[in-house]
């Protein structure tokens, strides 16, 4: 079993980018932990970051096939992109979202979300631990399948 | 560390309710394998269902002092009372939502919460695995606070 | 055959309250004439009113297996009440949605019904004779099923 | 006591249109069926259908002095027609608004019409028995009138 | 000079319709008035209603080389249809839309007009004045143009 | 019979600005002309402009016992003053809204006129016929009142 | 003279919950207060909290014939109750709809009240003092009835 | 392989109407070149135009059995008629809704059409073309049927 | 202390203005009242009508350093000025917003208040009475800053 | 006679991706058909596809001067892309948008294009069908410019 | 060349008022700046603030043939004021709108402009350099003319 | 100080692209006149287009550390980039958001801008000038910060 953790632009930044709604980890530090956890667990990651759209797409839809289950944390991108919302449907790996933040305590351009309807479930404001409860959804997600 | 679980109106009728968009677990199913979970964690946890709106409420005043953090399934209150979403934050014991479907997936008024924003994160979509997930965000939660 | 007709807030009030929208019929007059012409038709009637959300929530639970359909005056929880709604989807007794004045003539928020998606059909405007006609609907709704 | 029953647009392809919508009636068998039941409840009825929004104004002001009461399935025209609803209003015969279907649970632009507001009533939904029932509203209207 | 008058739906019930809105003259009263004011100023007119859309832009199509100005209270049709808008457009008479009561003070989806966009002018709320206004206003009209 | 025309901000421009919009008369030539018709009909008119909503609010305020009806060109005011509909609503002398332009024709939020509901009626398009025309409406208004 | 004093949820914590919105002062706090300027005043005061729609309905249903006028801070149910709207409406006692913070300063949600078209009239924003000025108000009130 | 053309309101005015954005070309010449078309690809047509919505209706209805595939450029009605859209989804006839300009680029109005979610496809913008178009589109539809 | 009553636009004809709304004492009346029972609270008030924005936008700067507390019924202005909104939040002096009528009950465009928000508290919709509470108010006002 | 063929996001995936929406061919299907059709009309293609706006932002402003006409299929770009749209502007080659399905059948925000008001014209709905449609297209969007 | 500088509501307070938003400088600080600034480049300006709508309309009347550019700060009108949109078009002299503070980062009615489509361009946010920039923006834009 | 310009879409065209908007000026014509108002003002400037908003995004977050301020002329992104916003957050170097046309004299979705909100300030409208005043800007804001 083998779960892909994409994370989208600006994530690169972590830790050193706005603390006070991020955190002070870094990705690095996020994937460690995700990695030690996902060992327990028995289960393979994947652990990528992109500012680009076109190479999240590309990847999703490269998952087909290689990933059980996708964690993707679209960032700015998930109130903004039909292109990784439609790669998502047509890959058929199934996708969980989640955010580091509490979207809905922010700007109301934030509480739309083109990836939700599309996606599992939804896992949002627990910062690094996020990603680590994603592997227990992303368990339940391929049970289920 | 306790955790109260709280259960909104037709929570009661799980397992029988709509299977396909709920599952066939009952309330009760749940409730022993969270417990389970907890013990396993080191948690004491609460687990509560009601159909009324002013029960909620009044249970959320009182976990004040009595509880390190609510677990909230609201089913339908969660898109109009705004009297849970008050009496969340009166009380100060930190909250995570829940819930079993992914809402974002489903009628268009299901896409608004009045809790969100008071919560500290959100947790849509895994079914009976939401309630497991939670436990370890309100471990977060707490060690957060 | 049995059917249970449900009343919600203020109904309790009929005959004394704004008459010129109303009319001057008590609940428990249109309670007896529902029950005379039920009669006739060999049906069995339960005729019940609550000012509480959660009871009408708990009676429509209750009404699965004992009662073949639900006409229900929600009244001001029409508009506000989606726990009356998802306790409609759930039971699985067919429901009929009634109103005494014709909602649509009045103010802008009483023109949306939370509930009509999930009935099998609306009757407004005709006062007590909405009440009548919500009988020969429920053979028709018991028939069709 | 004479009663009007009016059918906008496409009402003349019930029975063979959308039968999982509209069921498998004709508009003749339901003429039949209305008139039965009429005829023993001592009124006389007119029952016509139209795909012409003016034929169907006309005949809606045609029917001042002619009839106690219009029944009236708009169908499409229920959705777009201000000239029927100032027809309604001018000919000041009481009017009953009737549907089929439950609009309520179809696309949204089905969801206002601008019959409602000018109508004594609204039933929707019942197949067949909503051409019954509205004889049983014409009734209660008059009475009241 | 050659002057069309166009009248909409309903408004053959003139001086029989709601008085307290349109007042108790005939349309044949109006067109008395209209046809003794344009022979005064020496214009001839032609004074028609239709209660079907497709017979008025048949008129409006057909205005085309023998009227020099086109006066319509549209009624109803003024909210509703892009088809007289289109023939208007398309006939190259000018057009003065006009209204006996005043649309603004009535209900909200009379404030739209889909014709005074392509109308040289608009005459509201003055009764019978409005049509008499209105040969005033066509003699302007066509010095303009 | 006594007729005030007010004039809103910019009209003394008039001749000078936008002649595309508003063609070449200035406010003085359309005001001889006003003048000269209604001395033909028997009418006194008082004839001012002010780029100043106090002012006209002022006007309005004193016109009551000194006029029999206002004409108001209020021209930007139109779509922006509660207070100059406040005051026409409290002087109790009949107003006719009236444009030089086309309002509907241009920016859409010309479309909307806080004076329309409590006027008798609206003159728009027909540049200084407009004013003209208000002085039959003004008698029809006086004659009806 | 009797004036019902009803406070809606979450009131009972008062003093207690976020105290930079809502002051220091507990609802016993107020009552007293409240209870010693009607003494002052001559007048009876009934004083109650519920964090139950319903029994906040049936309270006010209740209130007819017994109380000259009702005051009522429904907090949260403000902006989601129909039902206490509908119960002021029909029991006929004349309401004041009070507020201890200014609610058109907070969320948005916040800015619209289900209550104030049926209510005599609002005070909000001045902590325990819109208690005791509703006393005053309610003299007005009862002066004016 | 019978394919029926349906003309709307003012498309009889073609090549006099608007040239800028509608051509030089009549309906006439249209029909022309359409047949010859139809011809070479052994295709029979039936071309038609009506302002009357009814008449479109009714044509609509009676393709069935008569006609493989509708084309139909509804012109004004695209945007105001729910009886088109529901006569050409009960007929049971695919259809192709096409445009000689491109609606997106006009007035805000145009931009919606009742018809497209019943239609297989749109074909918008390309003048006569968009009907020539039309006819390889309909053997596509006819094949994919 | 020293309080600032300011009134806006029309109030100047209370008394006479529709006294359905607003009552039949005058500004004079109303003034005479607060000024007794200002001083009889051993407060000094001056009181000001002005129908212009900028007069009231003045005063109000002027305030400051003069007064303690301004109460303000900006009548129309209420609804459209952003600024005397400014010129509140810009002079430092408390504001109290107060209106004779419940403006909640009155046309949609009068339910919003650009005022609102920077003011401490509304009171609305009793009368003269809305000025003598409003000096309650300000005590309280004073007494919390 | 050059045309420019591009096909934005997950296109790649075509003939695996959700058949049922997109059929069963692949890209390089299409390719081979249109480039068949093509040649028999002597007109000459380049067939691009890409997951990145940037890249097809690159190609349309290189088409400049290379290709007479661009058919762009620019998938879920359509919906949020002004890059493109504002290329298709710059560059001056006339575009002409397609798609394989309806998008008017679909989710609400594939309804709207920041590219149809850019285009000459849209072809939707009718699969493969719609590249070689757009062949015809281009012939007739080359001999009006 | 000339330039007239306009200020409007409140900006007399500025350095006294809200300076976390404003800054310390004062209306005449940036006076001296400016006309320090402008001499230098050879150019003349007038400095002006008003609180009043109606005397900024008259100035900007005035301008015309008297100034080459106008500069505006209209502050709150910003928002408001149509009148002072009406003046800028009808006097043709070019305007640059300028604002201290960054409007789009402020309430959301602070978004809106109704100056900004008839100006020539927009400085926000720079505080006092808005008005030194201008002087340049002012020089490109009588260049350009 | 380092001032950092990016240029976004189809900025590359300028000169080329739809003068009558953008002028005839290049990106290089521009760059070169902004590099020689820089070295008169002793600031270093480094000066880069894309069309990639991934490149958009890399580069304002490599700005930190190395530029004291960020110019962004962001074109069609301004409107749809989530992601330049959140790296202009995180990054932490001010920025200052420029356009060439007055953003809101043009299409509705241009007067939105997603990058306002977390600028400092700014320009639109000045052609090239908006460049070199940005320069005078990019001083302001350092000596501010």
């Amino acid at each position: 079993m083998n779960v892909l953790f994409l994370n989208g632009p600006n994530l690169n930044l972590l830790g050193t980018r706005e603390p006070e709604i991020y955190g002070t980890l870094t990705l690095a530090d996020i994937e460690t932990t995700v990695r030690d956890k996902a060992e327990a667990m028995g289960l393979k990651i994947d652990f990528r970051q992109s500012n680009s759209e076109s190479e999240l797409v590309t990847w999703i839809q490269e998952s087909r096939g290689n990933y059980s289950v996708t964690v993707i944390n679209a960032a700015a991108f998930t109130h903004t992109s039909v292109a990784i919302r439609d790669a998502i449907s047509a890959c058929g790996v199934p996708a969980i979202e989640i955010h580091l933040s509490n979207t809905h305590a922010r700007e109301a351009f934030r509480h739309h979300s083109y990836l939700s309807p599309v996606c599992k479930g939804v896992i949002a404001g627990f910062g690094m631990s996020s990603y680590l409860m994603a592997l227990d959804a992303a368990v339940t997600v391929i049970e289920k399948n």
